[in-house]
């Protein structure tokens, strides 16, 4: 057997448990022996790139919080004190933060383009820089920018062909007027940018932004290295329908971590063909639930590499 | 304030991120707050109880292992070889395991009572003796068993007052030949055993198992001294709704790590009013889907005890 999923797959049917009675557990670890390309893909390293970015469209009223929040949430990742942080220790994963334009908010995509073609290029390719150059297996990725996740609206809605109304949720808590304000502004977004969703590159350069772009360069070259590519929320996972977009190989590096109660994630999710493996109402980002699935992931490894088999341990197998 | 997990909601609230925006994550930390008594528990020490014991009703043919499998599988766990071994030793908790009656088999439920009363209420009592000097503030509950699937949809049909075909299942690997005689062994289980689901003692020893009495004794035991017990799957969470019936105020210390695809879980979770933190098709029993939840747990009383403050870090609070 050359298939190093079905060798996995195999190696597990010899432990001491029934035949897949570890359900998803046993999935998980065949899906990182195809990642990895090998049967035996042993304990690996995990890193969450967390890429901050401010966006023009903020002034358009679609954040409960400030746009200052994004650079002192920056501050707060170097302290260790935000939730990915403390998450990221303790499943024991480094946490790599990159500033891809704080600050330097993007353009108003309610009235034109995010960026020029060139800087959606340039941070697609920081992205991929970044992910091979990263010493871990797996790269969750996680994101900080106020009002992002109307921005991740306007790119579902345009590679999904998606109503507004169906990828627009309550952020980090918008009221009922704020969410109707936010699906008004991604309407406005896809009028005032003329984007054809089979052009990935031209959508995520109207409609994107810069840790949007950046996660999506790191999805790719993560993938293109057999890293495993951890998704979060519906952000990070908008921004790894955009990798998938443009190759569609990487999807096969993908695990989504949880499922968010934003009502884009489910789409985007299924358009990716993934099922994720939490699902605890994280609505946060930044990674947190990227972090929170990877001891879950770790556990799969541990049973594929150090479970006992029937023959070792001397336990009568049923099932063979 | 006074109230433990009101004082623990408040402190996350202060945290840099939106109110609520940890979901169940919070829920939890606050839950684990209640069960310590304290708003600050810290970070916990976990262990794992395995109870094993043989059943006279693998006479029955209800299993798709033979019965020697019990006493294998404790060498199994000894040798540190078993998925609850190696998903304990991922998550840092110990393992104790209990031979509760390996090779003693309880009667066969099929044609009348398991144990007497005296012995039902002796386990019980060892079970309350084990868990009260735990090294450990969570006690995540295993079994090990041939045929214990069939005690325990025994026990949960005589305690819910459910149909035997709406709480038997495949358990361990049964094809639909097998669970029609299943579901007939319940049936005869019932009618060998005249039991009165207000006398949950009584229902223990008529249809119940060693090990099941145990952990029943344990989650009592546990719950008594403020320790946080974690349930695995339809078998163990079958001992917890034996000590709830019991103990009603022991319902209030037990979290339910995962959902297992047995149809029983599902209501007995129900009865408990538990929602699980996992559903990923786990159907192993052995306390694997304990061990398995409890970095989640971890992972909420670190946010609990980690994260920072927006006063701390200086992050603006929209929600204040």
């Amino acid at each position: 057997m050359t298939d190093p999923a079905a060798t996995a797959q195999a190696a597990l049917d010899a432990k001491t448990k029934p035949r897949g009675s570890l359900g998803r557990l046993e999935e998980l670890a065949c899906r990182i022996a195809a990642i990895r390309g090998t049967a035996e893909p042993g304990r690996l390293r995990a890193a969450i790139v967390v890429a901050a970015a401010d966006h023009g469209v903020a002034d358009e009223g679609v954040s409960a919080y400030p746009q200052e929040v994004t650079r002192q949430m920056l501050a707060n990742f170097a302290g260790g004190g935000a939730a990915v942080s403390v998450l990221a220790r303790a499943a024991g994963a480094a946490v790599h933060v990159v500033d891809a334009g704080v600050g330097r908010p993007s353009g108003n995509i309610a009235v034109g383009p995010a960026m020029t073609r060139a800087d959606a290029e340039a941070a697609l390719a920081a992205g991929r820089g970044l992910a091979t150059g990263l010493e871990a297996e797996i790269v969750g990725l996680g994101e900080m920018g106020i009002a992002n996740s109307t921005v991740a609206a306007a790119l579902a809605a345009a590679l999904l062909t998606a109503r507004p109304e169906d990828v627009c949720g309550r952020g980090t808590g918008l009221d009922d007027v704020g969410v109707a304000n936010k699906v008004e502004v991604v309407r406005r977004a896809l009028a005032a940018n003329a984007v054809d969703a089979d052009d990935p590159v031209g959508v995520l350069a109207a409609l994107g932004g810069a840790e949007i772009a950046t996660l999506a360069g790191v999805a790719l070259g993560a993938a293109a290295t057999r890293r495993v590519v951890l998704l979060d929320g519906f952000i990070s996972s908008t921004a790894a329908l955009v990798a998938a977009r443009i190759e569609p190989a990487s999807r096969d590096a993908m695990i989504a971590a949880h499922r968010s109660p934003e009502p884009g994630h489910a789409l985007v999710l299924d358009a990716l063909g993934l099922e994720p493996l939490l699902d605890l109402g994280l609505r946060l980002g930044e990674g947190s639930g990227a972090a929170l699935a990877l001891p879950i992931i770790d556990a799969s490894l541990a049973i594929l590499a150090d479970m006992a088999t029937f023959d070792a341990a001397g336990v009568t197998d049923a099932g063979r």
